[in-house]
């Protein structure tokens, strides 16, 4: 039987030569289907003893039906990041031996799952991420994308910052905090989490903001529609004493005035599970639930 | 100019006497502006010398195209509970001098407030309520409606409950713990506040799970869509050491075994608010933001 | 050599007839030992086959130097509670398997761990409770101790108390909630810290006063000193919607103007662990701490 | 009627002009009860005008009975910082308008309140604070006190820092978190209470740590014994960082490896307030209790 998918490219964990058995095994898997296979270019440079074909992100984006991610969630969002523009890839990860909430598929089990799922047999799921627009003295000044969350955070770690929270242009609160986090449904389970906020099940509509430690108790962890626009406005006197953070891997440095403009992106990432995938399971397992 | 609205019911809070001149003042002033009014009959015995038509629930909502609730939140819930069945009731909320989520009009702007309303300057919200059921034995033993939250708390204080905690059928955790809340965004500024929940946008389409002094502290308050159908199972084997109560306002005993399955209510109640209303300068004003 | 510890009583968890091989083994033990041995007369009765001599709880208090405690942590709080006016007795704790915070000997490390604390190697440990006392019109109508914690709590699930707490007679502040825990450092691990306490180190003079689901935001655990005076004013003008429990195992129902006076009982109770007992040990196993 | 304190030292909020008028009232009501009155050398650069003595703040250590500070709780805490090697030393604070914990005499009291004190009618309170060395390869790298705490917390916003912590030489676990607050009691209503901990009473013995966004839901604040010595270990392979800092006002960065050590210091802090002055109202004021 034939592969439903036809051209897979394979990521693997940055800069981990620890990966490379992993690889091994699953091109050698996928070649066996007869898929046509192509590794990232970044994977390969670590793991020179590949013959696969090697791909940049852009042609993978391009060509691939299927990318399969092999390390951990943090591997994975910055694989969704560099694909997020390519309407037809579709996204699978495998873990190393550790479950992850977007890595569910465990070494052990990979020529199992990877058998049903090339015979179509799987769960496909929408993620979206958010964009990001810094505007400085009203310009743009960097802009990026994020799964999980954009996280606006003092810099100078003995002060707080004092930020204006608008929403869809209607000002909500005046924040003194450690920072905020912006997070979608995917990134309630990671920093969003340690801040206090809830957790959101994965493909809802929705976006979270989350007070780091706020000055005021009152502030709590809020959520909002997702297609809200959320301006955050660095206050105060202090010259560049904030920062920005994406998925906790791509970074600025803020300064006073600084206008940080989030919103839902218009691409979505598609996630493949397998088909008896159940986000509360893990959960549950992730999380130690009865 | 004639009203926007032709027949207005007014809903007093319940057993107040001191709402007397307010309701007295309402009543004048629509009926000067050639509406015809219905006054709740509950209200109407406490306030025995109104002038103004009487009628039921159940005729205001065949008749009304909108009802007037004059009191706190808690007047405004037994309202909108009361009145849910009727397609074409919209719903307002006056309160007597103290703020409200759901009766943000005060005494001293009724008069400019709603003189704009009926000329059709307002802003239409939606809220959704819940609805739930109770299994008893696999039959149906109750059912109520919730424009707020549905509780299942323990009834005996000494002790704690253990249920089970279904989404869509998937089991998500066996919770021990004081109970659990079941909100909508409504609610979510009420009880599920009080527990440590997230403040939702009111017309988010998701439902907010939040344990009441969870037993393990990986338990979380957790957002699921609005669509979803959640069931309670009450475990143990003590008899009746559990409750369930609907907006606080509406409570039966619970038993072993007993399934409460929550789902959003197809009808949903339409609020009108001043046309300059934003819900977050009420966050600000009540919580004290910045 | 001859047992440091003389006339040792056994207390057996409530109505538990599975506990009967544990005891047996327990006092098969200790006579072998040469130590004189009294069953609890409430154990007694759910073990039909002991040949051991029989005890009161005052006969116990009066005779033994030493109490173990065979169950949960639930049955040391009873035995704790009803020996605690007896200053020469010291608890010792075993489990049943399942360890507890005060119940920290497991069957399997029984024998070895009861000869090394016969032969005099074991860690002392003291803990102190709290005693209550609820005026009614000005006169005492109830008092009890508590070695975990003494709660006010809401009795009518629907509904939020509300208290006055004062401190050394100064009020503190006037709480609108589901209750207050007042708790011991013991305490600090148990209900307290499902209401969102902190933990608090076993030998601290400190008092911890946690409201479950307050209404207001700004309300937080408070740490007092342990020889403070706490009294609790019912206030509201609801009869009876109010309970005070002890250890969750004592309770009676409360009324509007019941002031609940709670201190430190002068008396202490002598805890003994294993030699290389760790409290931070007992955490980092029960609360699963990396 | 002789004061009774015959040396006053005066210290002004940092680099703040405006504080002028204040201290010009102050030194001249001081003046006019026949005190000696010392200038803090800093606060005098910044105010040219004055006619008072100038004096280090280790000669105010040697000369003066009292010690007043006129500002916020940040320039109360560098004060008690820099005078507390010296026993002698009675601290007062005068706030700008705006209450604070510690600088709780507001400007239009300032007369009525200092000649209470004066003449010997006011409360003496003590205050400890916490020492902290960094050893770095086992030598002493950094050493420094604080009123409020000591705070360990990861330097790139990015990524979290993993640490040790171990209470009198028992590892109680390792935290993966944004950092760790080891705060006084006088603390517990500074940064500790934006990182979720309790507030403690100001003279109690003990010393609250706090995870600030740990990673691991089971973290919680602990209470530990005043005279317990915490020690911090930066763990992790990443260099340079975590950084410490104490009361947000000194700061250094931490490497790998680091050791911070953190005990009570020996010698106290001795506050006076005016004679009817109790913390809880403070409280009530700041936190806006009912």
């Amino acid at each position: 039987m034939s592969s439903k998918f036809k051209n897979i490219g394979i990521i693997g964990k940055y800069a981990a030569t620890s990966v490379g058995e992993s690889l091994h095994n699953l091109g050698k898997f996928l070649l066996d289907k007869g898929v046509t296979v192509y590794l990232d270019d970044a994977t390969a440079k670590v793991w020179p003893d590949h013959t696969l074909n090697v791909a940049t992100r852009d042609e993978m984006g391009q060509k691939c039906d299927l990318v399969i991610v092999v390390g951990g969630d943090g591997t994975f969002l910055g694989a969704a990041r560099s694909l997020c523009e390519y309407d037809n890839v579709t996204l699978l990860g495998l873990n190393l031996g550790w479950l992850g909430f977007l890595t569910d598929i465990s070494p052990d089990e990979m020529e199992t799952r990877l058998t049903e799922i090339l015979s179509g047999k799987y769960i496909e799921e929408d993620r979206f991420l958010l964009h990001v627009k810094v505007l400085r003295n009203g310009k743009l000044f960097a802009e990026s994308d994020a799964l999980n969350d954009v996280v606006v955070h003092k810099s100078d770690v003995a002060r707080m910052i004092e930020i204006d929270i608008h929403v869809n242009e209607t000002q909500i609160t005046t924040l003194r905090s450690d920072g905020l986090i912006v997070s979608t449904p995917t990134g309630s389970t990671a920093y969003a989490l340690s801040g206090g906020g809830p957790i959101m099940e994965p493909e809802l509509n929705a976006v979270l903001l989350v007070p780091i430690c706020p000055h005021t108790m009152s502030h709590r962890p809020v959520v909002i529609d997702g297609n809200s626009v959320v301006e955050v406005v660095i206050k105060g006197d202090q010259v560049s004493e904030a920062q920005m953070t994406c998925d906790g891997q791509y970074g600025i440095a803020l300064t006073y005035g600084d206008r940080i403009i989030i919103r839902r992106k218009p691409q979505i990432i598609r996630l493949i599970h397998p088909h008896d995938h159940n986000h509360f399971h893990i959960l549950r397992s992730k999380l130690g639930w009865g």
